[in-house]
């Protein structure tokens, strides 16, 4: 059944494109929730019933009353999009190469769509309404099962000349490890700093000296750091040492004031953000080191959905 | 003796203030070059006597008929400029700190000043007449005594919040050895790819073997290399594996289209460019590869000149 909304004034639908999930929110242009909903990703056949059940998802939703004051839609993708804005160019997780998206949704709906990246959709969401408000130079680290990156330039994404900027998680590092990346790459900072980097730098420690453990998640590695376990010390110190380093040279690159970091690991707090910018320190150069903000993004997976709002608005401002 | 000008158009002074030498060059806005020269950089007392000896230069040169033609002048600094562009906040060669100059050029001279730092300005000059000429986004990399960087997203040069922006010589890079920078960082990558970096590292690895070369300058190792000896093999190998990771991390994260390559070590020209590229290939993200240009700069050091006329023009459109 469908409620009628309380006003008729405009609204926009932010939509974040996960693998699991598909998230909506219905909300004014001051991001004022009026509804917000999930459905689950369907990932059969390449992807693509996810158009259709998104559009599905919405009329059903919100009914036809309510989707005549929808003046815009913004979508994060899990993926590069095109630098016109038209074009998801690649989605591994959901098995999309260079799909139409705008236009599909456009045609169906009726509606205007805007689509962009969602690490850049998170970051366009924390300066509107999280960690990065009043902010108009920051990077945004999303350290997830992956590690994707926003970086805002005077209030703008950096989407890229080939719709890769921000590709942080992909920035290599120098190691005696071979560490095969999603991307076809070896050693990427997303192989060594994301949830599975860590697991996996656990892992190799373990069979080094000859422990087992039962479970082996991120927050199991950090508890038993918080245990003194002098292994999971170890790994979680050469963890924040590769990724504070890579942050330090992306700081002496752009030079931002504020970092801001989101994603499942970010969940373990100061036990991960406090060494972190500790490491960062030891890295940065001279005049950025103790003049720059480290926070610790506070939308958590609602920021995509912000950010997707954000972003059409001021794509049609 | 001052030669008048041949026609009275307005006139912009170009200044490029290296360690050794003060490069000036008087042209108009289409960047015709009218006269150009340069004097020795007297580095003693703390620099103090630079301001004045560059007015007194101009006005030596250039005479008052001419110099009432000259509507602006662009300063090229080695250190970083603060945000308002008023002040130079460092600049270890010549032993300045916090030195008002914009002001003090000003109020010697009646003629309004632009500052910026001379990797950007020389970035600047590559775009206006050089390597990068009708590029927005592009990555200018000098590698000379030191590495240094000016990156230049839609037309604008990325000076920063703290006045770090492009300062690339300074991303750390992991490795075992512990090479100390003049920044006081460790491992930054200057210490590795800058011609005093390349030099080390032809020194250390001669101690290794036990050989000896009666000179080490980059010219000769490049000239080893040529003639196959294999330890030049080796260490430029590294050098270019080094810095072409690095360069790679850089475009992940700003995606420019294009990487122009100046400074002394460019001149070694293809011996260097081509397996640095091949390096960076290697290391970028599929979907920048092969996709971007990769240029030598073409301007040589009078690049600096032009990016900071350019720079003048600009600021003041």
């Amino acid at each position: 059944m469908v409620t009628p909304l309380e006003n008729q004034e405009n609204r926009v639908i932010g939509i974040d494109i996960g693998g699991t999930f598909i998230k909506f929110a219905l909300m004014n242009s001051l991001s004022v929730i009026d509804r917000k909903w999930s459905i689950p990703t369907n990932i059969s056949e390449k992807g693509r019933f996810i158009p259709e059940e998104i559009c599905f998802s919405i009329r059903k939703t919100l009914g036809d009353d309510s989707l005549k004051i929808v003046t815009g839609i913004g979508i994060g993708v899990p993926g590069p999009i095109s630098p016109d804005g038209r074009m998801v160019v690649q989605a591994v997780n959901l098995d999309w190469k260079e799909l139409p998206l705008k236009q599909m949704i456009e045609d169906e709906l009726g509606i205007e769509v805007c689509l962009l990246n969602d690490a850049n959709a998170a970051a366009l969401g924390e300066m509107w309404q999280g960690a990065a408000k009043g902010k108009q130079n920051f990077l945004f680290v999303t350290l997830g099962t992956g590690v994707g990156g926003g970086i805002v330039i005077n209030g703008q994404v950096l989407n890229g000349c080939h719709s890769a900027g921000g590709e942080i998680g992909h920035i290599p590092v120098r190691s005696d490890e071979d560490r095969l990346c999603g991307c076809g790459g070896r050693n990427c900072l997303e192989t060594f700093a994301s949830a599975n980097g860590l697991a996996l730098s656990m892992r190799k420690k373990l069979e080094t000296v000859g422990e087992q453990w039962s479970e082996m998640t991120p927050p199991i590695i950090f508890e038993k750091a918080e245990q003194n376990n002098e292994y999971a010390l170890q790994v979680l110190n050469e963890f924040t040492d590769v990724l504070g380093q890579a942050l330090a040279g992306i700081m002496n690159t752009i030079d931002v004031e504020e970092v801001v970091i989101g994603g499942g690991l970010s969940e373990a707090g100061d036990a991960l953000l406090i060494p972190l910018k500790k490491k960062m320190d030891k890295y940065v150069f001279p005049q950025i080191k103790e003049h720059f903000s480290f926070k610790k993004a506070t939308l958590g997976n609602e920021a995509g959905i912000f950010g997707a709002v954000y972003a059409y608005l001021n794509v049609n401002k």
